[in-house]
């Protein structure tokens, strides 16, 4: 049941990446994130053999926004991979851990000229959301004399079985160019008219946290016929196919991956069958996976504090570490899984309910457990948290941001340091008259 | 329509605190939170007037977990209000402003040993959230040679109206001690037997933004009927009944408010009606507004990068102020008002959606407003944003939190200043063996 980089030692202890979940737990305290380098790189290796059996031209470009911390940004860089980022401060980290700027996306729906400035200079592929941001990239590289790298970000209207939060790609969505309407094409015939643009490519993402291929065919299969198209109309062949990220994990137990293998021969047969009948090139294959890489590589430890045993209904257990942490259950409703890390070996008797230690009732980290009885000063481990964890982290009600570590083969590091009150208030300031 | 620190210049742009919202934005740049002084003084006083003609001995705190930015704090402090805080940094936060220990009071379910030391070290009125936890004061209390005031958190198993991740009152609650099974007065009984702790109080919060006045009389019935059985069984006579916050405002249009002047009259009538068959003392009331002090004190300012028109469904504006400074539409499914600042005289004609800058499809302020015609450049102006806003804050997507100024009869100065990319990755590091 445990995947390869989770074990058990002979204390009944669990380990990460060979380290004692409990000296974790010890050394650096608690809330802490601690997240194993190898697994991450064997996830990213999964992933690029995957397609690396079964297409000629491809490439991996991981989405910062699930962790941009700095060591998983550099550890991911060292394996080649791209980056995929959706703002200032995320293409300053990829560039500052060594990225090219040549991989490096940008997407998003509000790009500020200073993102498009730093763009252009880094040749970084820019994935453009609408016509207004378009005129702009132009006018932003003919002043700085560059010319800009661009694809179009369309909307092929999949529906995709996801939260309805993280499901991208139907037409009422805020993000790209709709394609029934004639827009996306509009858009290419613009752009290949534009002196400091070159059009690249062509990019749709139709959300996250998905584990059915059939969705992901289609928009494979429509993105393609888009691109044929856009040769038939415009006369442009476009080289790169950014079909987004979107794989997700088996968050609960017992629920079916989606392999990456399975993933790509799919998506490599569609765009096969899709090319068939086209006299195109094979265009390059882009992918931005960013849970895939990072989600299951992380554990998220808290100490219990208090145990409230109830009748009937589940009792509660309350940790250090809560919604301001991991904000994923209260936001998306989202399963994680939860073992008490220091009695790994006893048996699950207890219904039980695992709160975070805010003052608000959508602060908690899962619902209706079986654990094994727990008491205070137990260990609880939160599974699967690499993504959308240390990333959406605030600072609600006081409470400072976990610290991160890293462990590998045995050996473990701090990542990033636990916040402290002072950094809360570190910005603030009275005003003048109040001084 | 406008409420009164709110306006509309010749140049019908939106006004605050006597200043144009447009020269805000301009001055601090955008996204930018702005909350007027005087209007937080303003329901301070509404609040504390509409009690004062009715109740002798009563005391305000407010919920720092609404905002607790250090100006803000001290605004209040400034008024003689008190701070209900709910861990280490609050409570750090409460005394830098200059709150006496005795205003202070600390809730949760969680508390740790070093926060119930600063507590009891600074005579803060402890919240108790359960038994395991009185156990821990006591001894604390024992080795600093102090006593602990304590009162109880109990659940008197009222339903709110409200959100669930809001509503806190439940049995099934992670909060208090519950009343029918006994257990509230098992725990009275018990703290009354110890040596370091001094029982002062009786503490009950059914949730949060409720508008009907109903579920709070409940709660102080319910409550004063569970002091009064104290009294009988254990014989000691509670000061202090802390009815929690909880009173809502009207986020959206046409939405009626609760008046505190109403919500007054009917807690203490409802109290003096328990208290007529007891023959007990009149209780200190003691209330936790948040949302009611500083909500519609605060405006946030986005300014538009990008417009989408739509054929048949809403056009999506996008502004530079996402979830990310603004959780509470995508974890709430909150309604916030939006008016376009710049252009408060023009009709609105336009079936509209505001999104974000994030890679997110949670990621929208406001979906299908009826706004003028909006153009790049255009200035929105999120509504009633001072409680959970800033506060809940994160740094998502690589976004740095807006800043926050704040305004008073035509003055405006920084109280919050706003990130830079080098504050998001201050903390981080690379493992040794990364180096």
């Amino acid at each position: 049941m445990l995947k390869s980089h989770l074990g058990v030692n002979e204390d009944n202890e669990l380990t990460i990446g060979g380290v004692s979940t409990v000296e974790l737990a010890d050394r650096f305290g608690t809330p802490v994130y601690v997240t194993d380098e190898n697994k991450i790189r064997e996830n990213y290796h999964r992933f690029y053999e995957a397609f690396d059996k079964k297409w000629d031209d491809f490439a991996i470009w991981y989405a910062y926004k699930a962790n941009s911390n700095l060591a998983v940004c550099k550890v991911l860089q060292d394996e080649g991979c791209g980056a995929e980022v959706g703002s200032l401060c995320e293409l300053k980290i990829a560039l500052k851990v060594g990225t090219p700027g040549e991989q490096i996306i940008f997407n998003g729906n509000n790009k500020s000229e200073k993102e498009l400035e730093l763009c252009i200079k880094n040749k970084v592929l820019i994935n453009v959301d609408n016509l207004q941001e378009l005129e702009i990239i132009n006018r932003i590289a003919e002043e700085i004399g560059e010319n800009a790298r661009v694809g179009f970000r369309v909307n092929p209207d999949v529906e995709a079985p996801t939260h309805p939060h993280i499901s991208t790609g139907l037409r009422k969505s805020k993000f790209g160019l709709d394609v029934p309407s004639g827009k996306a094409i509009k858009a290419y015939k613009k752009a290949s008219k534009m002196d400091n643009i070159t059009v690249e490519g062509i990019h749709s993402h139709i959300g996250s946290q998905i584990l059915d291929p059939e969705p992901f065919m289609e928009q494979a299969r429509k993105t393609l016929e888009l691109r044929k198209k856009i040769r038939k109309e415009i006369g442009i062949e476009l080289k790169i196919v950014d079909l987004g990220g979107g794989l997700g994990i088996p968050y609960r137990p017992g629920e079916k991956e989606l392999p990456p293998e399975e993933f790509a021969s799919k998506i490599v047969s569609t765009v096969e069958e899709s090319l068939k009948d086209q006299e195109l090139s094979k265009p390059k294959l882009v992918f931005e996976p960013g849970r895939f890489i990072i989600a299951d590589t992380t554990l998220l430890l808290g100490r219990v504090g208090y145990v409230k045993e109830r009748k009937n209904i589940p009792h509660w257990v309350s940790i250090d570490a809560g919604m301001n942490a991991l904000i994923r259950p209260a936001l998306y409703d989202s399963y994680h899984h939860i073992e008490v890390a220091n009695k790994m070996n006893e048996e699950k008797t207890e219904s039980t309910n695992v709160a975070g230690p805010l003052c608000e009732s959508g602060d908690y980290l899962g619902k209706d457990r079986k654990l094994p009885p727990v008491e205070r000063g137990d260990l609880l481990a939160i599974y699967d948290v690499g993504a959308y964890g240390l990333s959406m982290a605030s600072q609600y009600v006081g409470n400072t941001r976990p610290c991160m570590v890293m462990v590998k083969s045995g050996k473990a590091d701090t990542v990033r340091e636990r916040e402290t009150c002072e950094d809360l208030t570190r910005l603030d300031k009275f005003p003048d008259w109040l001084k």
